[in-house]
């Protein structure tokens, strides 16, 4: 669905505004499988779009919005959640009728509350939200396999003209996604204790540590592989990012953590009581999860994640 | 020194008592590296002991603490830390003079306690923990590679006898760990926020996500990669062994715990009144951890810990 039967591509003119790790991804897989025929980068940093022209990763790039906007068919809003709002405001007059808007955003409702009024007639909003990244940022970070068997979830409001929505499904699939569809409320609150609540406990773990006498925190570094060193991968994620996002999705956050919490506090207990059963028995039923992760394919079931280990015998 | 100058190995019989992921290893990286010269397996488990000797990894396999503990020069229990205290008494009747018992436990004061009161006179105490393992355990998830390039902290207690502790740092060094001694009350704080703490809050997420309704319950496996993931590797460790961990280290566990729920409160705040200079700052300084665990080795900066990602160009 990717292109049409002739062989050219389905999007004639594909905007990507904010060329950060999803974005230059996007571009680099955009142009490896032949998803658009041109492909326009808008970022209002200087040295991004200086970067982006040196890896050579999009036909032209710009700084002006009402530039990125003229004449496109999709442009996908690749910059932080707190951002979206305002990129789509300085866009949106130079919008044509017909263009499609989408975002790449990991919280859904805000971003309509924020992108959909500013949206003229004609105009439709299929906001988006790959599940794929690393902790790294920028254009250098990119890459066009970043999307290669990753879900990407779609959240368009109901009353979406459903050609648009196949073109934006169509665009992931082509950069190797599959694709799921759900409403943007669905959407953040499975997110928020798939993604959010982890960052917010793995960010605050890591702060713990840090306020550690000094003494002990060298240590704390030194033996980080005993269990903490996964959780500072997490909470080295980019701040203006995850930021955005607990400002954004803060009643399901607070809700999840709120479970957390909870359960926190019966399984101190069990601590403090020396109720080895309870202990035992909660870390058993968490194996089952595990399983199911590695069964659907989300994860290798290589020790260690698959870090590099020495040759074996 | 893991070897005396005429190429002989310098342990005579080593004695391992437990063939899990840890003891196994040992195993495997005593003969490849010629560290003993009879390596002894001693386990309670007649399907383990049939595994090791299909494996081939010892040279003698027992399920008999007095023929384990007969002639052996160094006595390494590998069982779960609530076990250890019992496999000592079990043994300790039967060691001769000038033995060492050490173990891997997680936990280094409360297996002192454990052990010392039934060793006799003229044995002496070198407790051990490597940082290594995988989250598989058994006899065939070790690796004779295991302990290359990690830590492994001694804690002997202060009147112990220099040429057992440096007989014990021989071995490790000679099995590629970095060796490292400290008192078993320092261990165990460190060890709390490093390795305890970070797999108590990984075991409750899971647990918090595993009684979410079916449905969403569902989707959060399917949308692991999001950050979940992580934290479903650590919490399907052994529950056994963490069980004991918990346990016996409890109160350095339950202030590590406080501390963090401090932080956590914080943080909630930060989210629930919208505080994003705050949440910006958390999210910054946290960074700074991460650059050093990757400046001391102890992670490789690949993004996404390495997994395998699909060829780039």
């Amino acid at each position: 669905m990717a292109e049409t039967s002739e062989g050219v591509p389905a999007i004639d003119r594909l905007a990507i505004v904010g060329l950060g790790l999803i974005g230059s991804s996007i571009a680099r897989a955009a142009r490896r499988y032949g998803l658009a025929r041109t492909i326009v980068a808008v970022d209002r940093d200087e040295a991004v779009r200086a970067r982006v022209r040196d890896l050579g990763i999009a036909d032209v790039v710009t700084g002006d919005p009402a530039e990125g906007a003229a004449g496109t068919d999709l442009a996908i809003l690749c910059v932080p959640v707190g951002a979206i709002g305002a990129a789509a405001a300085e866009m949106a007059p130079y919008l044509k009728p017909g263009a499609i808007v989408s975002d790449v955003g990991s919280v859904k409702g805000a971003v309509v509350a924020a992108v959909r009024p500013h949206l003229p007639d004609g105009v439709a909003l299929v906001p988006g939200h790959p599940i794929a990244g690393t902790e790294f940022s920028g254009p250098d970070a990119g890459f066009a396999t970043l999307f290669q068997g990753r879900w990407c979830i779609l959240t368009p409001p109901e009353s979406t003209d459903p050609a648009a929505i196949e073109t934006v499904r169509a665009l992931w699939a082509g950069m190797g996604a599959d694709v799921e569809t759900m409403s943007a409320e669905h959407h953040d609150h499975v997110l928020a204790i798939t993604s959010h609540l982890p960052h917010l406990i793995a960010y605050n773990i890591v702060g713990t540590a840090a306020d550690l006498e000094s003494a002990t925190q060298s240590e704390v570094i030194k033996f980080s592989a005993s269990g903490f060193r996964d959780f500072t991968r997490i909470a080295a994620s980019d701040p203006t990012m995850w930021r955005d996002i607990f400002l954004n999705n803060r009643d399901a956050v607070l809700e999840m953590l709120g479970r957390f919490n909870e359960d926190l506090s019966a399984l101190a207990k069990a601590v403090r009581w020396g109720d080895g059963d309870a202990l035992h028995a909660m870390f058993t039923r968490t194996r089952a999860i595990r399983r199911s992760i590695v069964a659907q394919g989300q994860e290798t079931a290589a020790p260690d994640f698959g870090r590099p280990r020495p040759p074996e015998e």
